[in-house]
């Protein structure tokens, strides 16, 4: 079975590792948002690759969900000693690293597709991960300081404000002019499913399918297409996915967010027990629904949850 | 006092810190070698610049006499885990900052010189560091491995190959095209006296003097130039200087080092006491010579030579 996922960074990761358990022989092709990518001490960083590369390749720092396990910050010290930041964005030694290895390859003039396999290569995440696009996508939000509209990185807003202040828009810089990357087309034309893990609609999957071409091909091929609900009850499982929701005018609640996407996309959608309640709706616009449990406390409930949208994708496909 | 050095790495490092200590009220200018610079993973790092930074800015590591003190190696040893090499330079992770940071204003388009100034505001010399040029210059080293003759970067030569192979010439390739940078011309037509310290004539102050203007202010500067010979005995102080002396045709000896400079450049130069009988020999070349202890096994030694030297230049100047 070949299975298709967009994903971001922590609850995609955490949901493909259960997917890894749930298909052990299917063959997997993540597509990973770049549009929270940064440049940081003139090193190109990219959180949600990075996640899901050390999440499924047994190098992720289990209780933050990010960055490295056995991390240290001797590096980012100096840097601060220098003067240098930001001192907001936490990079470790280890991690330091990838970025290094990263920059070097794309400075000699290798694609980011192409340096993310290399990268892969040591990690063996067992999925093939490819990131939506080459080009330079990134996620800006405009915000209200002290009374000054302006325009922050992605980053800026989510780790440094901690999306303390509203956002007024999510806007993927560059992603119209942005290509597919090489192999994101084929994979979605020759899946048997895509899914939607419960990562942040707006700036983690919402940022893919900006990329020019991804949510024509979603949505012209002929497979079941099936998501899981990142918000349970009125909130976000983790991370605060409210704030972008509400910059984009959509409630926060798995309804509204299978609504989001729409019928033109999506086939099926798993909410969370808690949410039983809104399966009548989701199906009146034409998704199929089911409520199952969707926190991924460790691996095997994340597992489990990666069967249940299987047997959605089964159901609809039938 | 206006001094001005001529450094290469530890041993030009050391003898500054002397000289700290016994001009305390001087203003002194050091023109560092950079022609051992090496863009390493993408970095530039300039291991003779750091050296005098790091020893008189109180973050050397003391022992091994370059690299940062209570240092640790997680950025080598994950890009180890990466493949990517080389693993023969001992880059830590506190030193990582430093490239990190050099090479990030380089690409913001800032010239070394303005980011050695840079850097030095953090560790607060007590010096004048500048780097001899803004251009690129990179000492490259003629050798032959298994019977095939090749050129290979100094830091090859010296690290990875302990200058374990005869080397046939020493080419500081990009030299010819180089330009002093600013302030080097400056700071010599301001001395009042200009030092050799006993640096490597040949890959450190010979580099230096490459560059076109360098040494023909020195010599056209009305001011003593005095050197310490960097050969004890019949051997290198530390490092292989032998190696690259008999690349460029000089034996390893005091007096030949000297005359290798030449009384054209030469004022004064001081011998160990060891070598108390080329005195004649160098005097007769034209250069005024004493033989005081030269070997700097800690900061007063290495104030009493500069003191020493500070009075041959008196001495000449008289």
């Amino acid at each position: 079975m070949r299975i298709v996922v967009l994903a971001g960074g922590i609850g995609g990761a955490r949901f493909l590792r259960g997917l890894k358990k749930a298909a052990p022989d299917a063959d997997i092709t993540v597509i990973g948002n770049t549009g929270d990518d940064i440049h940081l001490f003139g090193l190109k960083v990219c959180p949600d690759l990075d996640t899901v590369m050390y999440t499924l390749g047994g190098g992720i720092n289990e209780e933050q969900g990010w960055g490295r396990t056995d991390e240290t910050f001797k590096v980012k010290e100096e840097l601060a000693a220098y003067g240098v930041g930001p001192e907001w964005f936490g990079l470790g030694d280890r991690d330091f690293a990838t970025h290094i290895v990263r920059t070097q390859m794309l400075g000699a003039g290798y694609p980011l597709s192409a340096v993310t396999q290399a990268l892969c290569e040591r990690w063996q995440p067992g999925v093939r991960l490819i990131p939506m696009s080459d080009d330079r996508v990134e996620t800006h939000v405009a915000v209200t300081v002290d009374g000054e509209q302006k325009a922050v990185h992605f980053q800026e807003y989510w780790v440094r404000l901690r999306a303390s202040v509203d956002a007024h828009a999510i806007v993927p810089v560059g992603a119209e002019q942005a290509k597919p990357a090489p192999g994101v087309l084929e994979a979605i034309a020759e899946a048997d499913v895509v899914l939607f893990p419960p990562s942040n609609p707006v700036v983690s999957v919402g940022t893919i399918l900006a990329v020019p071409g991804i949510r024509e091909a979603i949505a012209d091929a002929d497979v079941p297409v099936v998501g899981l609900s990142p918000i349970v009850g009125d909130a976000p499982v983790r991370g605060m996915a409210d704030k972008v929701l509400a910059a984009v005018g959509v409630e926060t609640s798995a309804a509204a967010v299978a609504e989001h996407y729409g019928s033109g996309l999506l086939d099926g959608w798993l909410v969370d027990s808690v949410d039983a309640g809104v399966v009548e709706r989701v199906e009146s616009a034409g998704i199929r629904c089911r409520a199952i449990p969707l926190m991924m406390t460790d691996v095997d409930a994340a597992a489990e949850m990666a069967r249940q949208a299987l047997a959605l994708a089964s159901e609809v496909r039938a």
